[in-house]
């Protein structure tokens, strides 16, 4: 069996002295899929490198409107492939081909269609005017291409070749080199055939995306280091991220890493009062959504230890075991499961329900809930924070009010958290203090409502403190925040009127852009 | 003696088992200057960042105003110190009272009434609100004290405990711990006296502003690190703030850091046939203007080897040559202008003037000036661009405009690139070449100007692509940019409309705070 091309600077092509080669697995039969895969040497990472440079070169030249063109084009580029995506996207991951995968697929095209948008309107790239001093600044691309590493959990919407971080790093003006997840190669192919066929079509470098599917740990590390990158933007695991952190930040390169989160949810006792039955319902379905695989799955919930608590776990409890565990990316997942949980038991955690995988169908593992109390998670915070990713969940009891809050005082960098309470006044007070304790833990502060959803939305925050991601000021979801992680700050000081790049001359050069002039945001020339 | 007290939670108290203690210097006599000062142990600095966790949680409840007087009463109360502090700093740095150090202390009262300003704004907090999805977000503070470093170069606008890396985190409302710089003991503690007096005559927390002298190197990488550190600003060396990089980023907390800059300066041909004489005055004037200890100061010259640029470099000299070196700061940077020297001349640069330090009259340098072929440079661009931090420039001469552009293509990040052309369009062309090679290298690009004038502007890019900086992304100069280092992005999903932050509320709580509401910037309330 030859193993599938992959794509470097426009062209697909053999890999140069591969390493080895892999198939996917399909999750539901636990057999391999047909396509072969290379395991990629240094060699094609150094051809990408080199043909991403000279795209950086090009790019300094190319006008915005190519880039905006090139995004629009491939959101339609990959519309056309909707059904062999998602039929490809479900054998290799056993994501629901009917409403998911479409979901997701709309998702990534409009992260495609927002960022195009944004490139034409210009305003994320704050230019700023002083006119005082005759100082101009905005955001632009970096010195060096970017580098995307794809999770395993959103083929599509956050995959290397398509997802939120490589649609930032275009739209900042930047090439990107993706490494697809091997649990899934033959999407992030078919998706990056759609990508060749925009920038075919557009006036972008050949080089705008180049795709390889796997390599060593240690050409990973050499990528994110090497003179020639820019940045990395990197979604998994928290030991994959730390690898390559190390090795970005001993090179100076910046790197923005999503790696994870148990998004704690507090259930304030007001809310069981008044609506424990759907708190139990809701609980659940965030809880197993996608199999539990979201970023943002609530992994932890703190909880008074009152009697209504326990009737309300009670509740959950028959959710959990009344509903049939749904089938998980890959077989790796089980294996952390299980070492998430074991964690939990060795930290004095007690089984609720669930706690082993199922031998048929594929790959399952019982719907999962353990509890601890109070003192026992203020006795090992750490162990009792470890993620568990898959539908697992550890509910916290704490005795009473202070120690819910040393229990949220001591808590990690979260994505999201939550706080439930009564619809009337009753627990006002409560959770004022409960949401000054969690607001700086946590990038996303809720009310009412689960973490799973992550909005497309200029004020999203997809980030929040170490270890969930690396830095607190990014978001990876979120025009134009997004982006800015894959831009440079540049000053124009004294620069002659007909040098400066359009946006910073007197003159607004599309009548709209907002600009931050004397201090005043406009869209008005410079008077 | 006794050793002068350390400033711990809004005491002025004796360090705890001091390491040591140390004098300042009077680089005019090379005398010790009479005041003794503690090395801190561990115990101060975990003194310190106990006080600082005590802060963060009362600074969620302080209102706005309160930073916003604190960094006014703190100017106010730096100017009614202004002659003893001119006095102190030009004992301690040798910089002239005259012009110089009051110039300086403009410009730190002026940073803290423009952060003051920005505060009372609340514009920098970028308040984004979305309706479709009620998401909504703005920067908060982080969780957790900002360490700040100050350097030996500028003893108040950019003290640890004074200057912008200090003002721009507690605008964004974060305590901060202060290292002043063992050079200047004297004037830092002058400075912290007035910001005592600040906090105590407003509504932030006593522990505000903290002040220790000095440490050592592993009690200063353990601080960087610790659990309750929010995040680090470091001006100094790049050996020193390597080793704090390497911490902090291990730590996952966010350190920013100014190292080293050599500051290009191109001069295109066309420039020495209309005002060589103009030119020579204006880079003399730069390359020796605060003894060349400015971090913009234009150590690396690039020209076409021709002969007006011989002729050009004989008017430099005999500029260097005619005016006598200022004083330095102290014994360290003799040290190191010797040590760059001798790099450069092991790696084939050849001594035009200077290069040798003066015995009499304090710590002295000859202006410096070397020259080296462009092939030379392109053989050795890393030790030929190691920093001589003074008045020692090096000029690089091309034989022709593909070597200067080879020349530039191979810069490190440096803070700044000046262009120097005709007025006419004679450089036009060789002018987009330069300016397309030189711009994704530096954080300001100029033209027609020396580098050394940092404006406290909106539009100021104070930074750069590493090894300038850790992130080309940030800027350590400028509201409200430098404040958004030590911030947060944190959304708001859903929240109780009471419950938001009053900026986050559909009324807009000031009238004339910039908001970014469904993609538009503006100052009214949601509708």
């Amino acid at each position: 069996m030859t193993d599938q091309p992959i794509l470097v600077n426009g062209t697909w092509q053999a890999a140069e002295n591969p390493t080895g080669s892999f198939q996917a697995t399909n999750p539901a039969t636990k057999e391999p899929l047909p396509h072969s895969y290379p395991v990629s040497s240094w060699d094609d990472l150094q051809a990408m490198l080199d043909a991403a440079q000279e795209a950086v070169i090009a790019l300094r030249q190319t006008p915005r409107s190519a880039i905006a063109d090139f995004l629009e084009k491939y959101a339609d580029a990959i519309e056309a492939r909707q059904d062999a995506l998602v039929e490809a996207a479900n054998l290799e991951t056993g994501l629901p081909a009917g409403t998911r995968l479409p979901g997701e697929l709309g998702r990534t095209t409009n992260q495609l269609r927002q960022a195009g948008q944004a490139v034409r309107s210009g305003t994320w790239l704050t230019a700023t005017i002083d006119t005082a001093t005759n100082i101009r600044a905005m955001y632009g691309p970096l010195d060096g291409p970017v580098i995307v590493f794809g999770p395993n959990n959103f083929p599509l919407a956050f995959n290397g070749v398509s997802g939120g971080d490589m649609v930032a790093a275009i739209a900042a003006g930047n090439p990107v080199i993706a490494k697809g997840h091997p649990s899934h190669p033959r999407t992030t192919q078919l998706l990056a055939e759609a990508a060749l066929e925009a920038i075919e079509a557009t006036d972008v470098p050949q080089a705008m995306v180049q795709l390889f599917y796997h390599t060593s740990n240690e050409n990973g590390t050499k990528l994110v280091a090497h003179p020639i990158t820019g940045a990395t933007g990197f979604t998994g695991s928290r030991t994959g991220g730390m690898a390559l952190k190390a090795a970005a930040d001993a090179a100076g390169k910046p790197i923005y890493l999503e790696m994870s989160s148990v998004n704690p949810i507090v259930i304030l006792p007001g809310t069981l009062d008044e609506r424990s039955d759907d708190m139990a319902q809701e609980l659940f379905a965030s809880c197993t959504l996608g199999s539990g695989q979201f970023c943002t799955n609530p992994g932890l919930v703190l909880m008074l230890d009152t009697p209504q608590t326990a009737a309300f776990i009670k509740q959950v409890e028959s959710l959990f075991e009344g509903s049939d565990p749904g089938l998980l990316l890959n077989e790796g997942i089980i294996g952390s499961l299980k070492q998430g949980i074991q964690t939990w038991e060795q930290n004095g955690a007690t089984r609720v329900t669930g706690g082993q995988p199922l031998q048929a169908g594929g790959y399952r593992f019982q719907n999962t809930l353990y509890t601890v109390d109070g003192a026992t998670f203020l006795q090992h915070p750490e162990p009792l924070q470890a993620e568990a990713f898959g539908a697992a969940s550890l509910i916290v009891l704490a005795s009473d009010a202070d120690q819910l809050i040393d229990c949220l005082n001591i808590l990690e960098g979260n994505l999201t958290g939550c706080i439930y309470s009564a619809t009337s006044d009753a627990d006002e007070s409560l959770y004022a203090d409960v949401a000054a304790a969690l607001r700086p833990k946590v990038g996303r502060l809720l009310n009412d409502k689960m973490p799973t959803g992550v909005a497309v939305s200029p004020a999203m925050m997809h980030g929040g403190p170490y270890p969930a991601t690396g830095h607190p000021g990014f978001t990876s979801v979120g025009i134009p925040a997004s982006i800015h992680r894959f831009a440079m700050w540049q000053s124009y000081d004294n620069i002659r009127p007909h040098r400066l790049p359009p946006e910073l001359k007197d003159k607004n050069p599309t009548g709209t852009m907002w600009r931050f002039i004397d201090k005043t945001w406009s869209q008005a020339d410079v008077s």
